[in-house]
């Protein structure tokens, strides 16, 4: 037993979330969201006091055009100081487009798994580690930071578990080899559970303490915020969310979204961490989204409201107290 | 930073899983699943490994005509080795037909607020204080065991929190006037964050140590399995859930459901706790539901399977493979 409280008791410590919404969120939309309400979303986000946004990708417009509008997007937010405005890129065509927008940092994908890799990105691991190696190289000469998107870090939908060593050896090529600044192990399909992020997190923390660790939960199998307590107790600090809990992923049905950056927001708050996120603005620009996706959005903040947003009692509540206190004491 | 893995590495330890959807779950349901439908569910959760079900209600049929079956429900179950049958009482009367039909247990419930009491019982807390000391008299003289429900321990939806001396005050009624054998603090609209889950079950456990202390949380903040995590590391051990879950409160615009039971029972296996459940059994209980009450279930677990129900690959990804090996090595 634990009576100092642990991870439970945040005690003002900081947490960074990083909204991921934009990208990861959008892109499995078939509504094509305008691209002055997405600037605008953004730009709410940034003034709901998130870290890092990951702003758009730069990547086919057949292939996602949902995001077609990557550089206008890019070019026409406002700059909130001290925010990273990230930008996903698959191969050194994108990350030039990515830099001559002004992206602060270039996300670059790939998978843990062998599967997971060609069904995603039609390449083997060998292949995305060339391609990405070159990106990196891209990033460096323009002073752009790097980070590495490890997608199926806790398991693939089709091989299932992954080992501790695949990971490991996919973070050492990113870190040590092609100096990205940051890592985010990616649970994309929902995979994750607590025992084994509070492990590998310790692992990764361990080997390279200076690397920006970001974790990104999918709430697939209702382990989100368990997953993300647990890789605090490890010693994380980053985490991806995506607004109203949209997103999940193609080649594993019933995926549902990425955790909820409102839901755990007000859950960090609730128990006193430090995440920077003004919760009222946060929930505001969450009540956007229905609109503009064209459907409504897993969000349990947007329905149920924050846990002290108390209801009105029922209108005949008076009458029921009058009644019970004209009752005669019952029998014992 | 907790290298041991603290309360995220299970080990073996075990936790008690209640179910309450029968009861908990059903009464919110417009649909009457017939009873023999009822008795065969309740079976098969006995069979899955629950170790208490709460099968009914002895209530008020006008009021819940959901449970108006409950003597005939628990005269037919099969009575499985271990298991503790319970059953909702509201009253002396209800304790009477439960005691008759062959409950193990009454399970009382009252509120820790006064405007959650009246808007649902129609009685000052008072009131049914005294009521409870009736209905725990006849238990104790046929013994029977009780064990108490408190509503909105953690916060009232009309009145926001509800203080630690004010649920401690309630608790210590039952416990040490009453003689309950068992405390049930209830989360009943969503309200609980884990550092209040673990503050409160720290303080019960450390007052009444020979007290079955149960937690009954709702995942209507998507704080579900973190509260369950936060009680298990203040010494908890058994838990409330409802299969699929179902449940919700009629004070509580936009409540979602009771934690669902195969979610919790799929996440501590994952950790590594004896719960023992046999999902597959449980899940296939859960499954039957959606036909029964007429309406698709919250269950993330019946959605997207166990994190290991791997999924076959895309049709072409061995063309996807073949193409990729035949491709030239990219200009890095």
């Amino acid at each position: 037993m634990n009576t100092a409280g642990g991870v439970w008791q945040g005690g003002g410590r900081r947490i960074a979330l990083h909204e991921v919404g934009m990208r990861d969120g959008l892109q499995a939309e078939t509504a094509f969201v305008p691209t002055d309400e997405k600037i605008a979303l953004i730009d709410a986000l940034a003034d709901a006091g998130m870290r890092k946004i990951e702003a758009t990708a730069f990547v086919s417009p057949q292939a996602i055009p949902a995001l077609r509008d990557a550089s206008a997007v890019l070019r026409a937010i406002g700059r909130r100081p001290g925010v990273i405005y990230s930008a996903l890129v698959p191969n050194a065509g994108g990350a030039e487009r990515a830099i001559d927008a002004g992206a602060d940092e270039l996300n670059l994908v790939m998978s843990a798994s062998e599967s997971h890799n060609l069904a995603n990105l039609k390449m083997t691991r060998a292949q995305s580690f060339e391609a990405l190696s070159g990106v990196s190289r891209i990033a460096r000469q323009a002073r752009v930071r790097v980070n590495i998107s490890l997608s199926c870090s806790f398991g693939c939908p089709m091989e299932g578990d992954m080992s501790e060593a695949t990971v490991l050896d996919g973070c050492a090529r990113f870190i040590e080899q092609f100096g990205a600044q940051g890592v985010t192990l990616c649970d994309t399909t929902g995979m994750a559970y607590p025992g084994q992020v509070f492990a590998l997190t310790c692992a990764l923390r361990a080997r390279w303490p200076g690397t920006e660790l970001t974790l990104h939960f999918h709430d697939t199998r209702g382990m989100g915020l368990a997953n993300v307590m647990a890789a605090i107790d490890a010693g994380a600090t980053h985490f991806d969310v995506s607004l109203g809990g949209l997103g999940g992923c193609p080649y594993a049905p019933g995926a549902s979204g990425n955790v909820c950056s409102e839901g755990i927001a007000h859950a960090l708050e609730c128990m006193g961490y430090d995440t920077g996120i003004d919760l009222a603005l946060l929930i505001a620009a969450a009540q956007r989204l229905p609109a503009l996706v064209g459907h409504a959005i897993p969000s349990q903040i947007v329905q149920a409201g924050r846990r002290l947003d108390v209801h009105p009692p029922p209108s005949d509540l008076d009458a029921i107290r009058a009644h019970a206190h004209a009752r005669p004491r019952p029998r014992a």
